[in-house]
């Protein structure tokens, strides 16, 4: 019999008490052995909570406890979980973990403290869809030549209610607040940020990439509008919070931004809180992953299958690899991503604004592939929607900056980015 | 280093030996040891192939070698593998195979025979999709409460083209043919034989369910028509060959069929020579896999993962558990499959000819949901198209040779079936 001991028993962690018994039978009968929570840990001892198992406030009863076999850390943050997971791994319990910022953070230093004790972390990225074991084992003969995902359902749920059904940005925060899909300071979510852990930990496995939060490019959906949404349908194009990673010669683009994406890609079509990964093999093509990326019970399903894994004895290295993973690859610098860019910007309504937008972006090497422009309440101001050709990041970062001091134009300009 | 010896080196197996030769930077860092493709076996020896190893027209030469570590069958055909594949692993090779024809028949005594050492068939079912693994490892928590898959991407091109450009079925088949999608001899593809060997495969992965192609419902696409495809339309259907597992009680359907499904969900939005597999686990909720499901590079890329995992040691049981599965469940008989019904019918044009067809149906206690009547080009004829509420399969072939008695039916009656 196995035993498992829980780090925090929140919603996620009450599931994987529920599912270990409520489905032991299927679990044992996949596993080859019975595997049963025993204990767990949780900050407040006099919450009343709807498991049957042994509970203290104490993580070191877990994780210096002989008996426990696996350890399943679920408390969130960074630090402390880092501790006590490098404790567990010391005492020589496995671990499994759902807790992205962990890795986001820590994991080429855990993969080294792990050795050959199993350290798994399916359930940290896109919830239950199991977007790890491809990665790590069913795309194995591959290199990666790119990755997209929708990684947070609460910016998905977002852009899907803005684009569907008209709604305005602040409205449907408000919404997904009261719906329990946004925090009360939404910015983790709607700012990126959640996003970019979970591509971090991504971007790993396949390109064996070190970097953390703060080296790549991280926007959120904060200043999309409207205009933005019925410029998008216009041109054939879905508007999602993507997480990017890109093989480009020797470096790799890591990226998390709003994205105009053509309607007809399978990823456009991911709708609502679900969440996706399409991952772009040299060898097999394009395939894609969908499912739902949070919940207690399918993050439970995404635990219970690496518990199910270490069990069997099938856990193999933490990142999927020993060494050496396409060891000449460096992470690209952000003002080297290259791609094609949406603008916006308000304009004075006047002969010659538009040749003096365009040679500024021209001074920059920039050229234009598709323009609208459109009328605004106000009779003198006028809006100018447009997308470009390929540009470098900073070639376009310069160009706003001088478009920002032209007398012509009015207010702030906004940017987003495509992919096709 | 590990050795591999192919059976069978046509385009698949060439993909194989060029992978590992030309990846072998990347998949000996996630294997942690080197890969080569030693020796493979070919019919016709004359024959002039684009790859470096070893060839032989003895099976034998590669099965009883010593030095071969992993033997990969890709010969197609049931009995000759099957014979060579026993005899690889009772000479302690582990085998991997991409023969769902193999498995259909002998899964069972091949799980039976492998016992601990290593049998995989990643590539046998979807093609490049890591379909296999997300059942057997990422889903392990989950009892599966149904699949459905797009698994024959013959038919999705066809379908696809039939419901995007109108094309008729002939001339459709014979462009498929032409590209090569399609053999001289579409049956196994379009009458849904090739999609029921890869049902069968996932439903001994979920459910345990011991069965073989004769055993289950399987119908093609051979009689859909442009009639079919606007009244599928015009009620927000999509049209896909789909293979059909669904947990009834303690009853499993298995089922492979064309199938009305809404065109919002998932898996209707699955284009062209794609693949998909959505599956719902009563824990995760529905999950969806989607990639190519033909072709050199993306099976090989299937076959060479399953090698990288017997190298890590990463094998597990064939079927994903040792015994007792879900051990209570039985497949469904045919007759008992419960479902909506798409009805085509040609009648006389004449008053009353709706009641006398609504009161057979209501004989056989069947109900109407929708109903489209159609003029034809001949006046005495009107085309009657209808959907029904659910009712078991007995029931409608039942209702349906009633129906072909009535005087006022000309011609046969066309059926599909609904799944919401």
């Amino acid at each position: 019999m196995v035993k498992i001991g829980i780090l925090g028993v929140g919603t996620v962690g009450t599931s994987v008490a529920k599912i270990l018994q409520e489905n032991a039978d299927i679990i044992e009968a996949r596993a080859g052995r019975s595997i049963i929570a025993k204990s767990g840990v949780v900050k407040n001892l006099s919450k009343k909570r709807d498991v049957s198992i042994l509970l203290s406030d104490n993580p070191l009863d877990v994780v210096n406890d002989p008996e426990i076999d696996i350890v399943v850390e679920l408390m969130g943050g960074v630090e402390e979980p880092y501790q006590l997971v490098k404790q567990a791994l010391s005492n020589g319990k496995a671990v499994v973990t759902a807790n992205k910022a962990l890795l986001a953070y820590h994991r080429y230093e855990l993969q080294e403290l792990a050795g050959d004790t199993p350290l798994m972390y399916e359930a940290s990225t896109a919830g239950g869809i199991p977007i790890i074991g491809a990665l790590r084992t069913g795309l194995s003969a591959n290199h990666v030549e790119s990755m997209q995902g929708i990684m947070n359902g609460t910016c998905n749920y977002m852009l899907t209610k803005m684009i569907n059904e008209g709604a305005q940005y602040d409205a449907i925060l408000k919404e997904a607040q009261e719906l329990g899909y946004a925090e009360a300071d939404p910015t983790f979510d709607v700012g990126g940020f959640d996003a970019s852990h979970k591509l971090l930990i991504l971007a790993s496995i396949a390109y064996g990439i070190d970097a953390k939060p703060e080296d790549i490019l991280i926007e959120g959906i904060e200043n999309i509008t409207q205009t933005d949404v019925a410029f998008a349908k216009e041109f054939g194009y879905e508007i999602k919070l993507l997480g990017i990673a890109k093989k480009v010669g020797e470096g790799v683009e890591l990226r998390v931004h709003a994205t105009m994406i053509p309607q007809e890609s399978m990823i456009a079509k991911v709708d609502g809180v679900m969440n996706a990964v399409t991952v772009i093999g040299d060898r097999v093509g394009e395939t894609m992953y969908y499912g739902p990326g949070a919940g207690g019970d399918a993050t439970a399903s995404a635990v219970i299958s690496d518990i199910v894994d270490i069990v069997r004895g099938n856990h193999g290295p933490m990142l999927g690899y020993k060494k050496g993973l396409e060891s000449r690859l460096k992470l690209l610098p952000k003002e080297e991503i290259v791609t094609q860019y949406y603008l916006r910007l308000e304009v004075a309504d006047q002969s010659g604004v538009l040749a003096e937008v365009t040679s500024t972006l021209g001074e920059f090497g920039i050229s234009i592939e598709a323009m609208l422009q459109k009328p605004t309440a106000d009779e003198s101001i006028a809006k100018l929607l447009f997308t470009t050709h390929k540009c470098k990041e900073s070639q376009m970062q310069e160009a706003i900056t001088a478009l920002g001091r032209l007398a012509v134009v009015q207010g702030e300009i906004a940017m987003m980015r495509i992919e096709k």
